[in-house]
């Protein structure tokens, strides 16, 4: 009878020491695999991948190198080197990948945070998020300023306050999280538009993320006022031919009776150009095509300018406020083209980076998209000599002095990614009648000489190794 | 007998009862946080926080409303926030601030990555690291363009191949590495400077992330040549005192006797200023201060030009090569300024941005770091009319010509974030005696419609409630 009674318990005593075994097992899976949710191999941690490099050949194209007098080039080369070093530096074009890296248990931003130089602001968003431990201890450190815990801290909890290198440990979580929220950064140096790195680490986990420090730029606006006359100033350049000018001048001022027309003139032999608003001014003779249009655009005061050429003429249908509703629709454009005596005129570029210098080629005709809304619109790279443009944009690209004679393409080449450009089929001026004129033939066509001084130009300037037009 | 013999399995039974119990609790805890490494309440998921908005009162300020024709007053104010509000569009000033989440098994890019228009482009550094599934499943998607996994793709495993959302899923976790390290994006909007927003999902888990979408630029370089002469022009301004001018001029020559010179000239009489190298401008007569500068700088073709005014005169010590010096040896400096007649006068600026407009504050005397390395040298807002610029930064901020008369810390203002200045002790130049001219001192001095003008024009301009200087 006892042995019938006693197999009960026994069996009892096997099934639940198969249950705590078994249990036992899920439990070691458990905590094993718990662990490398925060240790995977390198993937997890933080890696920098550089910039991807393109490169070119000069298949087809102009290549630069021949119109630099060949005894010179190695020094040419080396001065464009250093130069073009300085603009990369300036225009802080290298900038590292930064990945965030899977399963780390810091949080921190990634994007628009930034600081004014030499000024302490917090550091948004930073956290730890992980499982029990004794102590926690994080760390944050620094290259071009240094970091505090913003009011009353506990010695023992933070070290290195208003230093490089800041850690904060603490056996309680909440308590690391607190502190946290009160990290700030300032800058030790005073930059108007630099960035830091900052390394932020948890054990095994690192994280990196950028400080942007910048100083808060005063915005320039243009009061467009009420009439096309306080929005836009015509603008244009005129050498060795008053007559086309003076016809010019009459077009506009059937049409726009009182709009600033502003003349650069460097005639030989400058004749007086008067008339309500319109202010010309006197260049040293010849000195050139971009000079004029870069001293012109320096006078505006308008949101917009106008630019024509000397021989263009208003026809009853050229409209600027037609520009101008274009721009205001679409305030990130920075240039509308339209057509001359009905020709629609344009090009885009493709620019390819080099290290060896960059290769350029312009295609006729091709646009990139439209721009939605507005039919026979269509966003490109080069235009015609008849475009209204943003004032402050323009100059911030400027038209090169150094092109004397002949210069168009050049400017849209300088402004290629700067400035938005569109063409537009419906905004259309007349051409008068091109009659032969020897002494400003001369000046205007472009001898060998001068286009080979101009590919130099481009191979020093553009950093280009080669172009194809 | 059998009461004891029975006791000891059943004392056991409870024990084991008691320890099962204790490891289910266990296990529910367990169980209970661990998914919570996933699900951290908000900090766990992406938080976007917005900028934070400084404000600025007017207190010991000039408040500017007053400048203003108070009819006309809501009318200007509409007006300039419309320009305001385009102003910060295009600047792309408002980034909301992007949280990395912690414990995300998802890896991307968070700085660095960008991608020209309408062209296709590698997403680098996406991953996913998570414990076994019986399927894994990553989803993209974005607004500004499309998504794609380059070469061939299995269309069970791959879901929206050329459209904006894209879904990977597979039973083999290497496998959706594989595809995830193929992903490309492609921009279906064109423009030169712009971001779009990726949002990468698995699960619960979710991280955003930026695309910079940006067309390359063609860099702009000037060759400096191998002397002073091709480094650097001397521009000046001239107003009713040629006899000035001439000792100016007279000055220059003595230590730099090729270097050219360029004059902006709005003399209601003009007389002929020539000599080799010399550029006379002749501008409609009293065009203004600002507007003879910018001209002047329109009309550069070397990498630095020196501000001289009409007044001032070389001595044996005025170097220009030392500023030269300090220029290439700080390329993100932008302006070097000097000491005339041994006046190193210099300020800071106080700017607060505010939405209802912003404050400004000027103080003498005050700067915000020595330049590292050049003793007497301090980064300041604001300088003398002698230094040394480079001409494309000054160019991309320019002189406003709306300022006739009196203009100078104006121009600082423009430049405010956007020019690196400095002021140095021991580069000197003199200033000639000041005579009394009466016709001169009419244009000259400020009268105070002038000044109110000019604050009506901050006002606006400068999107400005109040300044002190």
């Amino acid at each position: 009878m006892t042995f019938p009674r006693s197999i009960l318990p026994k069996h009892f005593l096997i099934l639940l020491c198969v249950i705590v075994l078994g249990i036992c097992l899920i439990l070691i899976r458990l905590l094993k695999w718990h662990p490398s949710h925060h240790y995977i191999p390198s993937s997890g941690n933080l890696s920098v991948l550089s910039g991807s490099i393109s490169s070119c050949d000069c298949k087809g194209q102009t290549d630069l190198h021949q119109f630099l007098p060949s005894d010179q080039l190695n020094d040419i080369i080396k001065s464009r080197a250093k130069e073009y070093k300085e603009h990369q530096l300036r225009m802080k074009t290298n900038t590292d990948i930064l990945i965030a890296p899977a399963n780390s248990p810091l949080q921190y931003p990634i994007r628009g945070f930034s600081v004014a130089p030499l000024q302490k602001s917090l550091i948004p968003g930073l956290g730890l998020y992980t499982q029990k431990r004794e102590v926690y201890k994080v760390s944050l450190s620094v290259e071009k300023g240094v970091l505090s815990v913003d009011e009353d801290v506990n010695k023992e909890q933070v070290n290195g306050q208003g230093e490089r290198k800041l850690t904060i440990s603490s056996s309680s979580l909440k308590e690391v999280n607190d502190l946290l929220s009160r990290v700030t950064y300032t800058s030790t140096i005073y930059h108007i538009r630099t960035s830091d790195l900052v390394h932020f680490s948890f054990e095994d986990n690192e994280a990196v993320f950028p400080v942007i420090i910048r100083r808060p730029t005063v915005p320039v606006l243009f009061n467009p006022g009420n009439d096309i006359n306080s929005q836009v100033t015509i603008t244009t350049k005129t050498f060795l031919r008053y007559n086309k000018l003076k016809v010019l001048i009459k077009s506009i001022r059937k049409v726009y009776p009182k709009i600033k027309i502003i003349i650069a003139d460097d005639n030989p032999n400058p004749e007086n150009v008067s008339g309500d608003n319109i202010e010309q001014y006197i260049m040293p003779p010849a000195q050139g095509w971009f000079a004029g249009r870069n001293l012109a655009v320096s006078q505006v005061t308008t949101k917009y300018f106008l630019w024509v050429d000397d021989d263009f003429e208003f026809m009853d249908e050229t409209r600027i406020e037609s520009f101008v509703k274009i721009m205001e629709a679409n305030p990130e454009l920075d240039v509308v083209g339209g057509a001359v005596s009905g020709e629609q005129y344009y090009f885009s570029l493709e620019y390819i980076e080099d290290d060896e210098g960059g290769c350029l080629r312009r295609f006729q005709g091709r646009h990139h998209k439209p721009l939605p809304g507005f039919e026979g619109c269509f966003f490109v790279d080069v235009i015609v000599n008849f475009f209204l443009a943003r004032t402050d944009a323009v100059r911030r690209v400027g038209f090169d002095p150094f092109l004397k004679r002949v210069g168009h393409t050049e400017f849209f080449i300088d402004g290629l990614g700067k400035l938005l450009v569109v063409s537009c089929k419906d905004l259309s001026i007349g051409h008068q009648i091109h009659e032969a004129h020897e002494k400003y033939d001369v000046y205007r066509n472009e001898g060998e000489s001068e286009k080979e001084k101009k590919y130099a130009h481009h191979f020093y300037k553009n950093y280009l190794k080669c172009i194809k037009y």
